[in-house]
């Protein structure tokens, strides 16, 4: 899994049935001191994500294990909120900063 | 999942037997300011997709539970057409721009 | 999948039973304009493809959904040779240039 | 697999069920020299491993092979602790240094 | 599959039980010239490799295709000893130069 900040959102009324009623969120991929690591991907969201929360991100079959994804075309899925991330820079609390 | 632009087409009368059939798009990865992420790849279409327009694409096993694909030697597909695209830069609409 | 010129071949008589009678051939990946992109595999060919060719490579367990290779540890296979690449720089034909 | 350190930890309290009670180790790649290579993912402890111990990562399908992870979303999972990495270097004891 | 060279060996007494009797190498990526990519991994050794070998490495689910690795929590093995590498450049004794 990597953490993640969701940055936007896709809007696609032509797509794949099992993508229907799927939030299909932009994430861009942070390191530990959450800076964006210049990747951007889509994710589903499964946990309620909004726009500009750190998130945690699941790839491949793994991603078809959450929520009622298992007959999706999904292949990124977000499948956590993030609180805090603890390094040994310490306690950054992300959710409630 | 990612965004793409579609950018062309390959054209192959030597394939396996499950391409058959298979509009095989070459697509270019895109961030979330659809800017060319200089990484092109071969997908197969499921949803009507044609030359430059943007495109959601999903990887791996993903990619063959998409339209009739189970069986084909897949391992990325085409799964929706992008209408607008939201970030904190605002509402983009790339279908019909 | 991705676009891929052949290059070479990889001999290895202490291999992998599922390996035996398969043609372990050296690829290097191509963009759209058909650079190589300085990243080289080795894919099990499936339809014939000879040095110098342009293929189409698919990745991953979809790599065993082709040919006879459903048993092999294959995680790369070629499964198509490239007649033509059409792209808004126009129609190039590489299996007859 | 890759060699890599843990060096922090997540916490979220909303995620999907299947990750409840499951460690989310900040991790970041090494190279063989255990040089890191600017690369953080988050793994699921299998093995008791602890901030800033010299782990053995495993991704994909074979991170639900650890454990009690078979049905967990995840995708990622520490699988060992390094005791010793012998190179042409020689043999660098990373647990008891 | 990629070519690798081997570099050395991890040892972990403390590890997921599937991996107890497999041999974890150290292995460097290399291109068609057998240079280092500067990406290494750890992969489990099916065929007798030894250190300082030219290997091929298959990866993901079907790294669990080779030997007895069937359950075990291995996402890299080494399934061929390289003989020969041929390309433009010819061919290449790599096992006994």
């Amino acid at each position: 899994m990597y953490l993640a900040k969701v940055i936007g959102r896709v809007v696609a009324t032509t797509k794949d049935m099992s993508l229907s009623g799927s939030k299909l969120l932009i994430i861009t991929r942070l390191n530990e001191r959450l800076e964006p690591q210049d990747r951007t991907e889509i994710a589903v969201d499964t946990v309620g994500a909004g726009n500009g929360e750190t998130v945690i991100v699941t790839s491949g079959s793994a991603s078809r294990l959450a929520g009622t994804l298992q007959k999706s075309v999904v292949d990124a899925s977000i499948v956590g909120i993030v609180d805090t991330v603890e390094t040994d820079g310490g306690v950054r609390d992300v959710r409630h900063p």
